[in-house]
């Protein structure tokens, strides 16, 4: 073969292009190259598509992937776990990289705020060499210095994939706010971070977990992930009431730790009132910057509550992830999240499924 | 003695009136009767006289206070510490009693927010027997249960009173959101939290300390109590401007811990953006619910926060900061605090001084 | 009724009496009476016959206990939950008693290490008002302070002695020592602390739950509990090929926790070795002053490791316990440990049955 | 110049030799040469001259070094911070290097336990190229990843060599341990180790530091550290004796951290009675095996300890350790505690000077 396709956003906003690019058969020191299998559309993407994150257009898109190795460039012997890699390998990798120098990479060790980071599928402008950096095509060539994983054979690509990057950032999440066996929790949301967030809860022992979203087949989802009881902002629009539900499900206090998975700022004051006192609220779902709230701060004094940020997730996340993902059910729960499917040529249909929350999650097939 | 004088708010925004009632000689099992030596006058004060937090009138105002003990109720023997406690002692005491046996007292063990919490010098009517519940008063009727601390005889009154429920306060913020040794920190507010907050740092090993506060004189204090650097909210009144300096002085990332001690919604906003990515806010100073703010949640999110809330204190951080203030430097410096001092009958000029922050501290002899 | 049963140790390694008491009908403030149905033989009750803990001769063992209320004393109106207390109701009780005003009651926060702590079935002399105290027996007297627990409806009896002082044991060391989600756990011993481990791991998320243990019965238990690999003493008596096995079952390096429920002081060289560098080992087990090992400290420094103590219960476990038994999973499983059942009259032979480790748990029904 | 001299371990028990080999004036890729001012004598190197660790023979000495840098190789530009380097300066280094991608370097983040750790004057056999790697030479090979670190110039080289690697081990040991503030502590062991934990306590805001060591000049340094009691263990040979004593000075009840710098494993025992219940014990001393001790694993239980070991540091740990040299006041007791200097000629007679514990801390001038 000697070209490979990618669909490639070329100005915000409008359909994305199918482009060609020379298929590319070296790899440096380091680097690897992946025939793709599997690439999942991320909500992420939809905000990059509107133009909401600026990148250097154009951009293959595309950070959720799985593929198979074809060329292992020279000192490329391992994956991040130490597990030997050869050419054939199925693999998925961290989608971005740090520079481990800075900072924040070494004397705060907060690697997600690496002032150097990069992310495939975003970060790289698709007309600079060597062009396949992104998740929406047929190859990709990654970095020396990728966190690559070597799949077990056991674990399906669709379950890596249903899984996405909402599993890592839930588990980077409940890191820095951690759920404790026997904790009650509410989770906001029922997206892809909101229904991962729900099964690490529930992995890691969480008694009464109340989930809150919609729609109904997100809230199905949500009860096979582990919540007892979900509650239908569309049968339940006001704000109030739901307030009122969720703190009666939670004993009359509030929850342990909420955790928010919404996107939309006010969902930060309708989450900030149901922790009992002294509880936790984890706000995973501010990653795009959607402007100001009217906010009262007492909230926190008063409530004594610990309200934690986390950004993204690093390798070690995935590593997790993928460990949880050896677990047969939690397997079956995201494989089955996976509802509609694309070729690459439908590129543009796969991002409309997910621009208007048609399915549970959406993948491309190159 | 036959009666004592009390200077009780009876009515929001009108003179305290100067009171009378009757010594009172017996105690109940647990109770105890203190004769008051020195009575502190606190912001919250002046917020409970302008009627923004609800209390029963009439009260007689003061929760900071230092006397000796007259009269000691069958069963009370020993102090919280354990020390033999006798007529005569000289004492101190947490101005709260919890229920020990709700929700939060028991199961989540956040005693500051027992459903049935109630404070000297704010929660009491007094109408009600005893009547004598507060600070600015000759004498204080204990109810069992109270903790009370005998005072190490080398421990100045004016010491604990400079120190004040700030102090105690403080001490339980940053026991949720430690300051570890080598920590750069900022301190938002100058006020007796702010010091009291610089002070904890510094004795906690904060490398690095910055005031953003005013007037000078509290300035003064600043610097005395562990501030290397002070920044004059008069001399730099542009938010954007303290927030370059303060970056500056932090080593260009933020400080590894926030602390606000203002009480203005608005330093939430100005503070939330000095932690560096991954560090700790803790919104110390919004004790009263002084309305929203325009707010942007997404800064949680990106910048890895931890925001963390406190609400007032426990017995043990009483225990705390009197083992702090058996340390001369300390010592020397809040009793130093004390710069205005007032006999009962002209309890509201002190309440005035508090008001229109014409003094470090202000003090009642009654 | 006028008197009422009660099985007493009235001597070391003799066996127990069964003697009469006049059953008592009145309750003090605070008290309460309890009609018992279900006594659990722990242990620790061996130790007691064998005199290896001293305690005040005659007693009347039995420190797991459910019954229902028979009286309730003046003020005694609700549980330690805040639930409603009734005559008739099924309850539960924390053993043992704090005094809630020593230093480590206070001011450390370590009530487990009361000074002045006593407990039911250990503490108390038989021959002292009001002589019931202790669970192998038809009624007991609880004082004032007890931390009564109202058993849900839907929890079997059956379910919470099978469960016993065991798993509020397990519940507070792992508090101490946390199994965080996706954690390697090594549980060394298979008896009723052992098991109750397990299950706490495997409630709190653990990926991988070893054990080590015996007899067969007991591995079996272990597996329904969540072991997925059980390694029999008897099968390996080699400690060293037990320590290669175990550390293979963790991936080579040995696991993250290691929670030691064996009691002989030799297992403690035997765990030291099986967590891996920089994890953690909890020391549940030596509960009794078993006597002393050859020890190389090297091992704590060189593997960079957390050692923890963790010595009985709160209420709070007891909460948490009877939470945890709210779900069914457990409550049957917990249940069916129980295998050995006895009237009151034969409580010496229920006691040789666990002296000689031949049932899962033995219970007495008075 | 075309050689430089190095004194080099070639037997155990012997002297050490004066050998010269042959200057290095080239650098590769990330490499650096650095030119030697001052070298500490460590604790260690008399173990590893009595052969109690393997080392490859002839190994050169040395792993707390401080130097000038004389060439840089290509790409090494800045130092750990992120400063920028240059030819002349004045840099320290962390003595080990660690993989980056073993288990415990990526996946447990302990990378003191890097699987492929190796640290300068200690893993480096010189008779390998480049040769130069250990502290007591004239010149000294760094290589590429070393962790170099610039030393600001208010910081004099002795204060950095007079803290050696005993300030970065006490570092990481509290970091693992940590002291509050209003902490006690008892520090067990008055050589370099102990020196440091103790002004590491007091930096953390330790309340009331107890020192148990000799002999008197070291202990007279003690006090300076921080230390508010010291006990003479000539004075007071009976560990019964001691115990008593430390107690006493920590109320009656035990320290809340207790530090153990002394080596001999027996101390582990005497240490392990000294802090309160549910207190704290950090295992610092037991780098070397040095054996068994007979050891009661119940007083873990009984007094609900958290015993903790820690191996080494990190290089983050030496920033931490140049940060708390910047302070005038620990700049001047740690370069104070430098009693001895020695030519690199001297070497032997400096290694028998702290064989024999005749000074504070020794040094080669080379």
């Amino acid at each position: 073969m000697t070209s490979v396709k990618a669909a490639v956003l070329t100005a915000y906003e409008q359909p994305l292009e199918i482009r060609e690019y020379r298929a590319l058969t070296e790899a440096g020191p380091g680097e690897a190259l992946v025939r793709i299998e599997l690439a999942g559309i991320c909500g992420t993407d939809v905000h990059l598509w509107l133009g909401q994150l600026p990148v250097p257009l154009p951009v293959i898109l595309g950070h959720e992937t799985v593929g198979r190795i074809e060329v292992l460039g020279a000192g490329l012997e391992k994956d991040w776990r130490g597990a030997e890699l050869r050419v054939g390998d199925r693999v998925a990798w961290a989608s971005s990289i740090v520079c481990g120098e800075c900072y924040y990479c070494r004397v705060k060790r907060q690697p997600t705020r690496c002032v150097a980071r990069k992310a495939y599928g975003i970060s790289y402008c698709a007309n600079d060499h060597p062009h396949l950096r992104g998740g929406y095509a047929e190859q990709i060539h990654l970095r020396a210095g990728t966190a690559i994983f070597r799949i077990p054979d056991t674990t399906p690509s669709e379950a890596v994939i249903g899984a996405g990057c909402a599993l890592t950032t839930a588990i980077h999440g409940v890191e820095r706010c951690p759920v404790e066996w026997g904790d009650s929790v509410i989770v906001q949301g029922t997206g892809p971070v909101g229904l991962a967030a729900i099964a690490v809860a529930k992995q890691a022992g969480a008694a009464n977990i109340i989930a809150i979203g919609g729609p109904p087949h997100r809230l199905e989802l949500a009860r096979k992930m582990g919540a007892g009881h979900v509650i239908d902002i569309a049968a339940m629009p006001s704000i109030e009431q739901r307030r009122k539900e969720a703190i009666t499900l939670t004993g009359g206090y509030g929850a342990d730790i909420v955790i928010e998975c919404v996107g939309y700022p006010d969902a930060v004051n309708e989450g900030i009132e149901l922790p009992r006192d002294g509880g936790r609220f984890l706000v995973l779902g501010q990653y795009a910057n959607a402007g100001n709230i009217s906010f009262n701060p007492h909230t926190i004094t008063r409530k004594q509550l610990t309200v934690q940020g986390s950004w993204g997730f690093e390798p070690r996340h995935v590593d997790r992830a993928l460990r949880m993902l050896e677990i047969p059910h939690w397997q079956h729960l995201f494989a089955n999240e996976i509802t509609a499917r694309y070729p690459l040529a439908e590129a543009n249909a796969a991002l409309d499924t997910v621009k208007n929350w048609r399915a549970g999650k959406t993948v491309l097939i190159p």
